[in-house]
């Protein structure tokens, strides 16, 4: 890389000499890596114009670096941040004799204290990584996508790639949202009832700053999306957890004054359990009588391996009481951030003003992209090709479960991309995480998905959505032999119920 | 478009025999435009077996709407919807029967109400649109942004693309920012300095957020930047605005006991005065001093005249109280949305959280996509076609105001992209800006840019970012006209103070 002369600046008020500020500032620039060994400095003349200094000055300073082995100076070719630079010794850092700021009375530090911190991105260093949200590449029509983004690269699109939207969206997105997207999940909607959103995260978290003030009561399912978790620890609302059944959430659970019931009936995170009809009727009954708005996240729909997969709650809600969430994070890729909100006009119009005001919009080009991605029926194809392997994975994982001993008793057909596992005889899983690593398995253990995190250990989710099939039997067979030597040391899964730091 | 079968669903449950309920489905599809004239319905086998219907059922379906002229059937092609359908009466929508649900006891309204409602989102349409923060296409090398798009979308990149990162930031953007662009600001800075962001506005929310809590006083600059006003009005802390003089905000003017000062010293927005050294060093001593937080929008830096810019107020930050913004918006184009944040890394773990719940990250593409256009030279080079370009409109239009008599008593070549401009004779800047649309001249009334809104009547920004040289002297003749037109009908600006709805 040549070093731009920009990289450089001289204090004209200060009482170091010009040639002495210029040559400290290389050696600092050097030694804090900012400047590296190769790259080729400004040539003195364009240096010296830039800083308003005799070339002279410039060429002493070069001129010493290279005596002091920080430069190489290579003929015409001009000078070279020297490879010999690891070998010096680093000035100490300068001591600016200022104390450090306090931020401690100026944070409140809710956002990091509330934070999941379990999350490895690492992940594609395991071998077996059972790990749910991260999309398998071997998935992803890369050439498609490609394309879609080259095409969006146009002139023609210029303009929904550079310009400042305000808070409009992408009408041609919206547009393909409505027409080719909604209708599967039974959904009719107007423009002015969608919103474009940074993935499901971005939307539910504007929903909670929308609806959950203080003293306001909102109702979560339990155990639920770890996500939500996060955001709820930073509200000020009352949160209610609802312990979920076999059909998920009981609405007759739901107490009374709540002003939110958040849920996610067609695949329940993490339980992949899916509301009866009947269920969805009565919750929908409910919202309407007591007031309350329904948020449905419905963040897995494209995985159903039935023929047709059921509508959404949202196609049920005559009179607008629900707040539907749709991403592309799990049918494309998650590193898109895109997804959407479907709801009441009055609900959007709020929801617009707030994006407007904490983003503008998602970024132009890609929602052209997405929108080309759907217009060309990329997506149906590889949302076909995911739903198909997804379905082998599930059976391939289900069977190793069988094998080891590790049963799910749950339906291998149902849909989604993993299961909730019961650690064996009490095992805390976060103890059998910890051992799975060195084993290069990754899973997730249970407490993220409970509201307070104290509960939830004797259980586990197994995703198979970024392990390719073949690996799954080896991965299962791991956790197994795992969970059996972690029984076998007598007490130690009972003594480490407590995570260790 | 073909359409795909996922478009239709059928309820089992409804009384409604199901040939009529897809009979209904499709004619409802086809008034609200999801279907469109001359697309292709599914084939009757493809449909079929999605809905699990027999075959008959479908073919009955699409033969009844055939005679009723909503598809067309073309022999072996199959069956496309017709180009008659604008001529059929549309059926009444059905009335649902149910109450709307009543979202305004769950929503406070509090962003709807802050927003700014006078941005025009068809400037393009004027043929002088003398205005700020869109960029010009004519300065954007998109041939360079599509090559390094292009890069970005290639098989080495793909995790970058595709990942969820949680909530941490492409390592390749970062460590561009922090050796090619913080040095030319006389910024040392740290990874764990660093947050990117969905722009600048993205940042003044999260700083926001996390400073103003109820009970806690601000200080900003009046006048100032609209989109921190728009927030602030969403926030519940106390706002104290103080007028700037020449040479910006005076700090002996801060009030005690404030906990955050909103400023932008290289070009105060809006009226581009630059804040001395004399004046930063106070500023920050008193910081120290009582313990307030700094934020310094350095929303423009790039675009400066003068040789060597001058350094940012973050570089003479020695305790860590400057939270410094930074934009690509104005440098690269706004549609990217991408910005950052310099901080303390006390400050940036809190904001890196609350980006994490709020969004995750900025799209992973857009970030290795600016930072390939970093690497290989070309943000350079963009922003010094900038930087030449907006000196030769600033000249041209400093000329323009001159020979016309609106002059601005501004300097010609400090920088920036934009003149700060009085009304003649105590005209209302919305006035004028509503008289000039007609005309085809988009300015920006004053108003915005004070905290209440009520104040700024008199003034109005001219910017030059988004209107070329040639069309400059015809624009500002125009605004000559219409102020001397406004002027004329004697009372009549004066009665107009207030605006007209």
């Amino acid at each position: 890389m040549q070093i731009p002369p920009e990289t450089f600046l001289i204090d004209r008020a200060s009482a170091q000499p010009l040639q002495l500020q210029l040559r400290r500032q290389i050696i600092r620039a050097v030694h804090e890596g900012r400047l590296r060994p190769g790259e080729r400095m400004p040539s003195s003349r364009a240096l010296a114009a830039h800083l308003g200094l005799g070339r002279i000055t410039v060429t002493q300073a070069y001129g010493d670096l290279v005596a002091t082995d920080y430069l190489i100076a290579q003929g015409r070719s001009g000078y070279f941040v020297s490879d010999r630079v690891e070998e010096l010794r680093p000035e100490p850092a300068p001591d600016t004799g200022a104390p450090r700021f306090d931020w401690s009375t100026l944070i409140e530090g809710r956002n990091l204290a509330a934070k999941r911190k379990d999350r490895p991105t690492d992940w594609r260093r395991y071998p077996y990584p059972f790990l749910y949200g991260q999309t398998d590449d071997r998935l992803i029509d890369h050439a498609a996508w490609r394309d879609c983004a080259v095409r969006a690269l146009g002139r023609r699109d210029l303009g929904a790639l550079s310009d400042d939207q305000y808070d409009n969206d992408d009408p041609e997105l919206v547009d393909f949202i409505i027409r080719h997207l909604l209708p599967r999940r039974g959904i009719q909607a107007r423009p002015d009832e969608i919103l474009l959103t940074l993935g499901a995260q971005n939307a539910l978290w504007m929903i909670c700053a929308i609806l959950l003030r203080r003293g306001v009561s909102t109702v979560i399912e339990e155990p639920g999306y770890p996500g939500l978790h996060e955001i709820l620890r930073t509200m000020d609302a009352r949160v209610l957890p609802v312990p979920i059944d076999a059909d998920g959430l009981p609405p007759e659970r739901i107490p009374h004054g709540v002003s939110a019931v958040f849920c996610s009936p067609s695949h329940q995170c993490p339980t992949n359990r899916t509301m009866p009809l009947a269920r969805r009727e009565a919750l929908l009954r409910l919202a309407d009588q007591r007031g309350f708005a329904v948020i449905e996240d419905d963040y897995e729909f494209e995985i159903s391996f039935a023929g047709s997969t059921s509508p959404a709650l949202k196609a049920m809600d005559r009179s607008g009481a629900v707040i539907h969430i749709g991403s592309f994070s799990k049918s494309v890729f998650p590193g898109l951030r895109l997804g959407y909100i479907v709801a009441d006009p009055d609900f959007v119009a709020e929801a617009r003003a707030l994006r407007g005001m904490m983003l503008r919009h998602p970024p132009g080009h890609v929602q052209r992209t997405m929108a080309y991605f759907l217009s060309l029926g990329h997506y149906d194809r590889q949302v076909k090709r995911m739903r198909n392997s997804y379905a082998e994975r599930r059976r391939v994982t289900s069977e190793a479960l069988s094998r080891h001993g590790l049963d799910s008793g749950q339906p291998a057909g149902a849909g989604g991309s993993s299961f909730w596992l019961q650690t064996p005889a009490g095992l805390d899983s976060d103890v059998l995480a910890r051992a799975l690593k060195p084993e290069g398995v990754l899973i997730e253990p249970g407490r993220p998905f409970f509201h307070d995190g104290s509960d939830g250990t004797g259980h586990y989710r197994l995703a198979y959505s970024s392990i390719a099939a073949r690996d799954i039997e080896e991965g299962v067979r791991r956790i197994a032999q795992t969970c059996e030597r972690l029984a076998g040391q007598d007490g130690t899964s009972r003594m480490n119920r407590q995570p260790q730091v």
